[in-house]
């Protein structure tokens, strides 16, 4: 019907909602078709997702309506699963349907890297969407119900996280709030729960302070969390997981929940569309293209870019959002055939909190820890909420902070 | 220490806490020793599982600390699990300890009975104390969230109750009305939630009025569920169940949630104490002991007596809590060498719940349906609290009223 470009977002995270709000923002009437694709109605809140998983917050909490987020009369949304990006055809293969584009963002997230550790894809749970933390919640919920009536199996109160990175130490500090809590509503002793928080690597929150770390591990630690630090998961069955420290003996930890926060790799997606890849990561160039594909833009964990030191960054949500601003401000000048901006990561700082009133970060070059860390993860919870949602949403969304 | 005659009561159910509570208030001070023995420290109100079983109320409007019903300084308290009876040497066996007696009162409460359907025992969980209602409710929330991450796995969604006696007809009402809040609170179409109630006899709610019967399931029926009447469970396993119609063909019906409420027998142990039973329930005399054994009482589900009609009573918290008030009587009356009463059953009548604002009884010879039966339901289980706990329990448990 019209001759105007048409831009498609896979993906309603960080880098996709930021990309369509400052879409909507910047564009004029009729200068360009943005449809948002994703496979649920509603945007999640990822850095809030480690509560609702224990059982500290409602889910609803940490999610929002597309519809509150986006302007429908600017921006299509379509409620659809992607099956297939053609890069050759500029088309995108839908669960049920097919769109066109000009332009594509993908923006779909990441999976779970288990680095082929036997078991853990098919036995260990993740920490990446509502429903995957519902049923976390659920299932940690009835190992209590289960062990009333079979105490014999100390097993069902046995909580094995593997990663100790900032989802897996987040999750571990509500699941030791939680604990009491569920203790006292199934009559159980809490002596007799265990959660184990195993990391491979040889520090918890790698690349984090060492003062920080070693703060945010001594309270975890008196909240009843134990750490296995340098101990690789070296397999994982319904019956729990096999662990080993260096060269040290394995050991059998015996547990009916397995969650792992270990790593993270690009979307298969990505691979299968015949983009280059790193872990299923596209190395964007400094504009977030995919190299030889101008029209293609990825934004938050499946693009891979390097630190001046020449180090990945991690996947965050601060990253994504950064890029959604940068990749929108890069779709309007080529539609516009303006010059395109570089991307330049401004590191905010990291928070991560450890259940409740406690938290350790850095920001704006300043180490926190404690009550006035906490405070700092609420702020920056706040300002998330405003920048997507404005007022109407802090005030919504706002009551778990 | 004393020549004081001791009395053990076995079971902290409707029997013998009425038991407890009535030789509270008749013994005169160092007339007898009482003990009452449990194995948890809380009397449940077994009328109300239904509730907590399909999440619809907290399990703990369903128990009452057995410290607030008994009075310590007259009746000790052992929380403990009785092993073994052993009559001829007047002695119970406790998990951890002996305990003998001059008079033992026998309440421990029933067993399902499986009438030996394969598979029953392994995979169909029971609604009878506040640890299988737990799982219950767990089980059922577990299975919504565990669908959102495999739908299509709709068996996940399908709930089978075997038995449409009182408490399968009481639990499926509570169902009904739990599914659309679980549907709101996971993103389910509630038409995928399937209940089924299944029934081997001719009839749901055997033995009550045809016209309430007929009332009942249409309004089950209005509410989703589906009855199978004249079905017989022929197997159960971790898939779900076959059933069968008469002589038609076999039918699976693929669940991953089966609850059994189609029987009860007597407790294993009093067979095994060397008592003459039927299924496990012992033939009382008219003062409630068991025949060749004067110093012992059966009171509740293990107890079997016939109407004037030639028919056993069925076993219902309503005869139990006569029996206690008779038996305690009966107790004191042996202490003083007064002559026995016999027991007598007075039908107060019956009203069975059907979810929110619905319930069908008779009560004083009249038939009650809709919202006035309702009203009756809970006046009754008000009554029961009062007996129990006087007014300070009313106003404590009566929430759910």
């Amino acid at each position: 019907m019209s001759n105007i470009p048409k831009i498609v977002i896979l993906g309603a995270g960080y880098g996709g909602v930021l990309t369509a709000l400052r879409l909507q923002k910047q564009l004029n009437y009729n200068e360009a078709d943005v449809t948002l694709v994703n496979k649920h109605d509603y945007h999640y809140i990822t850095t809030h997702l480690h509560m609702p998983a224990a059982g500290t917050d409602n889910p609803e909490n940490a999610r929002v309506s597309i519809s509150k987020l986006i302007d429908e009369f600017k921006i299509d949304f379509v409620k659809s699963t992607v099956v297939q990006i053609r890069p050759q055809d500029k088309k995108v293969i839908l669960e049920d349907g097919t769109l066109s584009y000009d332009y594509l963002v993908i923006g779909l997230g990441g999976e779970p890297e288990t680095f082929g550790i036997p078991g853990l894809l098919e036995h260990a749970m993740n920490i990446r969407s509502i429903n995957s933390v519902r049923l976390i919640r659920e299932h940690i919920e009835y190992q209590f119900a289960r062990f009333k009536r079979e105490p014999h199996r100390t097993d069902y109160l046995t909580f094995v996280i593997g990663g100790a990175g900032f989802t897996g130490i987040e999750f571990v500090g509500e699941l030791a709030d939680r604990i009491p809590e569920l203790c006292k509503e199934f009559d159980v002793d809490p002596n007799l729960v265990k959660i184990y928080n195993v990391e491979a690597g040889p520090s918890a929150l790698p690349g984090f302070d060492p003062e920080l770390v070693e703060y945010a591990m001594n309270v975890l630690t008196k909240k009843g969390v134990t750490f296995k630090i340098g101990t690789a998961i070296k397999s994982c069955s319904q019956d729990g997981v096999v662990v080993q420290k260096g060269e040290d003996p394995q050991e059998e930890i015996r547990s009916q929940t397995v969650i792992w926060s270990g790593g993270v790799r690009g979307n298969r997606l990505i691979e299968e569309a015949g983009f280059e890849t790193m872990r299923g990561r596209v190395k964007v160039d400094d504009q977030l293209r995919v190299p030889g594909s101008d029209h293609v833009y990825v934004v938050g964990d499946n693009s891979l870019m390097f630190n001046p030191e020449g180090r990945p960054y991690p996947p965050t949500a601060q990253i994504a959002m950064q890029q959604g601003v940068v990749c929108a401000h890069n779709l309007v000048a080529s539609i516009r055939n303006q010059p395109l901006k570089n991307f330049v990561f401004s590191n905010k700082g990291t928070v991560a909190s450890l259940g409740k009133g406690e938290a350790v970060g850095i920001a704006f070059g300043k180490k926190y820890k404690g009550r006035v860390a906490a405070w700092l993860k609420k702020l920056i919870d706040i300002r998330y909420l405003f920048i997507i949602g404005g007022l109407p949403l802090v005030f919504r969304k706002g009551k778990f902070l």
